[in-house]
């Protein structure tokens, strides 16, 4: 695979063939319609008012479009470029841009089959393919495509909220199957016993009523489901979420990070132990690959582990991976019959694709094993318009076993067929409705394409992790950079678990994190949209803060190593840093240093405008 | 304007138009990439082993789209055809669609301003003209584009939800404000009344501790936060809805039907007097423009007017109008100045626009009334991708007063400038997170072309309307469809108050409900892709079924009317109905006549089939 065919290339390198297969797209098309019935009449020809109408019209749009044009030209963020060093995009593959636009000709709506009978199914198959990824069994697995990671984070928090209500509901309605359990033991049926339970519910014909006496049909009860535990680095979706599913922000829960920002899972055991002491229950878990600040894998194969424990005393809790970012990165460790490959073949595998020894620093053990637990998850979201570098909005919810549906399932008479069991009936198991068929279409072309493994996708995201890695130790091992008789220097919050770089600048001597803080900041807007029109800018930096108030004290030892006093930082409670998110494979090409050398000239220039 | 240059046409009409356009933009883009440092070096030139690369990547995308092509003609609708008599959908406008097409090679992310400064503010443009369109002054209002209609509704309840238990926590935080209000008095403070009453929190600094004791922190409060009254007639996602908010459905309750399908209001009271009586609050009622199934379009007026004498007796409901398909039906109202048009000029505005006198049965002074109505509301759903035709998916939530936004905003370092009272932040006021900029794009192109008053939108649907006025009394006015010894009738479900029709088919002498069902069902089959790939179809329509479940026994008039008798009715509980939503604006045009004989040939020919 050539990773630079794979898009439209930053000097548009391939127009040639974009064009050529849009052409041919729309000739097919245009086709389609003309075949369809062709002895219909075509619209009448025109007398002269109407042909002046036609022309208003017609001009009307082009000049609509006239003006969309210059305003996405002015207004558009070159996420093509390598000097791209900004947000969670890039250029998207050319397959799935071109089969996102041929889709739209046909307009399909993938809320019913009826709508869709070409795309519903290729939904369901990029939902077979994505379990596969994650490691579940595709034909036990459910899958589907959302608006994006957001709702796919709701979806899999409703699921488990009203998986976790039905042993209460079958006590009720089938008080022989449950035992004589308390309310603390019902809290902790382990989710695939409850849906062994839902079975035998089915069987005794008893499915509705048991619905009817859940949290879908009561609401909330009084006194709440439990904790949902999240990590301080957590997505903000979750807080959003909390609220929205009626459970409450107050019943969030927030577990420390570590010096590497992933998830301290000493204290989510400590947080566990401290509720079941009072016996609150724990509905979930949330472990995050690839959070969305730093890029932090946390150790899901500790978290699992954890969970086996606590199982033996008969305490459970759901947990969802949060692989909304990092998903797709599995795929570099699977081969071509998605085996996931021993520790060792990981690296030789990459030498083999020609980076040098010293380039394959990634991954270390900790991020495998990660990776590598992820299919004894209970849901798990990844988007597909993150590292699947397919167009937005796309993102999806998978879960290990499809039964669990039925605890959120609907029918509605004008779109689907109640009187059959397909599962192609899209919109009765989801949150959403109506939804483009255009994005599923762009993703299966995308993986038709670009495989799930590590030849395929693995290839792609691990140029970027090496574009990343450069980016990485180029800012470490960066001497001071003087701007007249300014020195300035730079750290990074740690070293990148994925591919995002998080660093911040700060003038020698300096002390104070206000200042810090404001250099920065400017840094920032000379990098930025800020400075005028983002196409005008050298490079495209993001940025975010790291404060008391979502990490404790733990950026605090960035600080330190910034030169900044203890003090300084309980005064200012937040540190502003700058962060790269590098998804562009391109740095990891073979100009590299000719790239860096202009990043930093450019950077000399913009520090010197500042001083 | 020229109703048939607005889309590409049912045999590709205006292929050289868009041909142009779309080679325009191609070239407009492929220069933007190429002309962002131009200096920059293109990809590298390739060695043989290389080259050998690149030509099967290329190959292996070019074998992709083929197959997407391909699956896409067999699999795919034509909605574009006037053949075409199913679903809630129709050809899109080529401004849009051309419009999304072009947005998707800059892939903008509405979820941030940053990473979309060229579409953010379309949306935001949008939101305002949608506001405007329903009678909401937009310089108070907000509006903005969710993925659909079932996500609107979400917000919807979301934001009243939230709105209501307001009183409740300032009452905690600050007493004074509140006074010796008790449960029911706070149950029942007027929904613009708890939003000056923010405004006074917010003055004092205390709205973070009014929030964090609302029910966002605390959850739903044991005993619930009241019923939710819909019409029988309601989209399924609002069963959904009451589940994922933590509601519970057993707080629906259902408003019955007239014999028009739309919300019996006296019913409605009968239902509020009952809950007001047992001190049961009334958290919202739901009234619906435009039926999913029926296109009924509720009194919205008589509501209005009842909340009305409600809050005379200190009663408050929130008023949500479910206008998904209806709503953009209110341009036809509006003159240029957005000024709601005096009865007798909505029809006089349609003999200039060449209808005949005989045509302008369209609008009854009800529904005149009810799209009258909607600057009352208290939250609206429209779906742009129903009635703005533009292409899936596009949806879209209207609130009167964007102060409400307070009740479940969120903020998030990465995405948003927390030092920035910047209102085009949208991920911060919404429920969803990443979202394509694209879509609003096309919205916006959409609007652009086809302006939101009774010359625009108001004239390319009202041929939609006359489309399906002509369909309605061709079925009414139809003979006996004589089939060697067998006879067929038709009878419609009522009058459509848009451009939805239901109908279906008896033989002469048949009792049986049973049979009759069998035979629309058959029928049906031989309509819709059920018969084989829909592209051989002669007509599509669609279904969908009438049951005691969903309406009682409203449904045992139609049967009637069909030569049912009641014990049939009783004894089957269902009817199954054919469903044409006229969106298409071709009906309306000096064919008809043709097109209804051809129709009714090839119905012949089916029920030949059949017999």
């Amino acid at each position: 695979m050539d990773i630079n065919s794979l898009f439209l290339g930053p000097k548009s390198e391939n127009e040639e063939f974009f064009r050529d297969m849009l052409q041919f797209m729309v000739n097919d098309h245009i086709g389609w319609r003309k075949y369809f019935h062709p002895d219909d009449a075509s619209l009448p020809h025109l007398d002269e008012d109407a042909r002046k109408e036609k022309k208003e019209t017609l001009d009307r749009t082009r000049e609509a479009l006239l003006e969309l044009a210059a305003n996405l030209q002015v207004g558009s963020v070159p996420w093509f470029s390598p000097r791209y060093l900004g947000h969670m995009t890039t250029d998207t593959l050319m397959a799935s841009l071109l089969g996102y636009m041929l889709t739209l000709l046909y307009n399909p709506n993938n809320c019913a089959y009826e709508a869709s009978p070409a795309t519903t199914p290729m939904e369901i198959e990029v939902g077979r393919q994505l379990a596969a990824m994650v490691g579940y069994d595709p034909l036990k697995a459910w899958g589907h495509i959302t608006s994006g990671g957001t709702v796919a984070n709701y979806e899999a928090m409703w699921i488990a909220r009203n998986l976790r209500s039905i042993p209460f509901a079958i006590q009720k309605v089938m008080p022989g199957l449950m035992g004589e359990m308390n309310h603390w033991q019902l809290s902790n049926v382990p989710g695939p016993k409850i849906l062994d339970l839902l079975d035998q519910v089915k069987t005794s014909g008893k499915l509705e009523e048991v619905r009817d006496a859940s949290v879908r049909s009561l609401g909330i009860p009084a006194g709440g489901m439990g904790k949902w535990l999240v990590p301080q680095s957590k997505h903000y979706s979750w807080v959003k979420a909390a609220d929205i599913l009626g459970i409450g922000q107050d019943q969030l829960e927030f577990v420390k990070v570590k010096k590497d920002y992933r998830m301290d899972v000493g204290h989510l055991k400590h947080l566990i132990d401290g509720l079941i002491n009072e016996e609150t229950p724990v509905l979930g878990v949330v472990v995050v690959i690839g959070t969305t600040e730093e890029g932090a894998v946390d150790e899901l194969d500790k978290v699992i582990a954890l969970r086996q424990d606590y199982e033996k005393q008969n305490t459970w809790f759901h947990i969802h991976v949060d692989a909304a970012y990092g998903g797709y990165v599995r795929t570099a460790f699977l081969d071509e019959n998605n085996q996931f490959l021993p520790y060792g073949q990981v690296k030789s595998q990459y030498l083999a694709q020609g980076f040098d020894e010293s380039d394959t620093a990634w991954p270390e053990k900790s991020v495998y094993n990660a990776f590598r637990a992820m299919a004894a998850a209970d849901s798990i979201t990844v988007d597909p318009h993150k590292m699947g570098y397919v167009p937005y909005a796309a993102g999806a919810i998978l879960l290990p076993d499809r039964r669990a549906l039925d605890t959120i399932s609907y029918f509605a008479a004008y779109v689907f067929e109640k009187e059959e069991k397909n599962p192609m009936l899209l919109g009765s198991y989801i949150m959403e409705g109506s939804k483009a068929g255009a994005v599923a279409a762009a993703v299966w072309t995308a993986h038709r394409v670009v495989s799930l493994h590590a030849g395929g996708y693995g290839k792609l995201i691990r140029n970027s992790i090496e574009g990343a890695y450069r980016f990485y130790y180029s800012l470490k091992t960066n001497p001071v950079i003087k701007i007249l008789d300014k020195e300035y220097h730079v750290h990074c919050l740690c070293k990148p678990d994925i591919n995002i770089v998080i660093y911040a600048f700060n003038q020698k001597g300096n002390t104070s994190l206000k200042k810090m803080n404001e250099l920065n900041q400017k840094i920032y807007e000379k990098f930025s949209y800020r400075s005028g029109p983002v196409y005008a800018s050298d490079y495209i930096m993001s940025k975010t803060s790291l404060s008391y108030e979502e990490y404790g004290d733990r950026p605090a030892l960035f600080t330190h190593a910034l030169g900044i006093p203890h003090s300084e930082w309980e005064k200012e409670q937040e540190v502003f840093v700058l962060r790269s998110c590098i998804m562009t494979p391109l740095l990891a090409q073979s100009n590299y240093s000719e790239y860096w050398n202009v990043f930093i000239a450019s950077l000399k220039d913009k520090l010197a405008e500042l001083a």
